[in-house]
């Protein structure tokens, strides 16, 4: 039987608002198994920009931490990310959620001008260095517009978030639906998810393509 | 075209440990859509019995809200309990996960000799009187051994859980992975997920073999 390939998913919390999103996440690990390769969870251990009532889209004066919120995702099974070593893993991929704009690096203030969680920039910096494929669903086309010398990607059809983008250098494609954008250069394989209006079949047709398209390249 | 069957999926929390288990919920959600379903989401609005760190298992010094945890893994688009009525739907679901032993009832503390508490089980009765099915994964059962009058139910291979959804008048049948025990009377669709040793694909299985047999009874 061959090796199972296996697969590093890095989250941001857990929650739309504040955190990973949660659709995203679980449908990840999902295509993931259902391709026939396994995971391991990583999350960077600080604090949480804020957080959000997902209710009423109000700040809660909480303060939480996007490991231990992670946990939640991942069922306790879950590593610091300064732990992820690159050649341990065939591929990573991040979900989305406004968590990767907030804690994993402050796009959603600074825009063009954000920086990077030092450890987020490492996993990615790492993995393209070994040539090995990277994913990235929703806005976490953000980050690598950021980190990478303008990477081809998509984050659906926002024209403002595009052209935020494409300031950073990137060049945007626009996308619908389980559509995917692959920069053969970085092996760096986007969807738009819930970047798009989605319901959760849209999310599961985008992160099957994602992780099939991965494969593909290993 | 036929009419979409309304599903009403009630929630405990976000998290295994200390509310709802989160790839049960998911995958739920998943389910029913994937089937022709639509689905509406409700909780209670009251305080969590506790909050757990899920990758110590140690409590922490917070109080959350049940309803607000909930909200994130419904995207904001959810529903107190209160506000829920039979008649507005085909059929009612509750994925486990701690938070029902612990917020939805007191299970997890007092057993045989548990509570429920009165919103979900004002749900789960309305439901039954009007004939309509009711779906109860993992620890889920536990609820519906208090309510109804011996049903017939699974909550996998547990023998000490068993044992007590059996002293309050349940008949309790072992089932392995995506297997599900069906109570013609109640029409009420018992499956262990995460009551097993599983994973997210034991759990896509048992969450798709609840929504069908569902399904097949409306």
């Amino acid at each position: 039987m061959e090796k199972k390939k296996r697969f590093a998913v890095i989250l941001a919390g857990c929650g739309v608002f504040d955190g990973s999103e949660i659709h995203e996440a679980i449908m990840t690990l999902y295509a993931i198994m259902k391709n026939q390769g396994e995971y391991e969870i990583f999350a960077p251990d600080i604090e949480q920009h804020h957080v959000i009532n997902h209710i009423t889209g109000k700040e809660m004066n909480e303060t939480r931490n996007v490991l231990i919120e992670s946990s939640r995702i991942a069922r306790g099974n879950i590593n610091p990310i300064s732990d992820f070593k690159a050649e341990d893993f065939d591929a990573v991929i991040f979900p989305g959620g406004f968590g990767v704009a907030k804690n994993l690096s402050d796009f959603a203030f600074q825009g063009e001008n954000c920086t990077v969680n030092p450890g987020v920039e490492k996993v990615v910096r790492d993995m393209v260095k070994q040539s090995k494929p990277v994913g990235a669903l929703c806005i976490s086309p953000a980050i690598m517009a950021k980190i990478l010398d303008k990477p081809e990607l998509t984050i659906g059809q926002d024209e403002d978030t595009a052209d935020l983008l494409e300031n950073m250098g990137a060049r945007h494609k626009k996308t619908g639906h389980g559509e995917v954008v692959i920069d053969e250069k970085y092996k760096l394989v986007t969807s738009p998810c819930y970047m798009l209006e989605a319901n959760i079949m849209d999310i599961a047709e985008g992160t099957d393509a994602v992780v099939k398209e991965i494969i593909n390249r290993l």
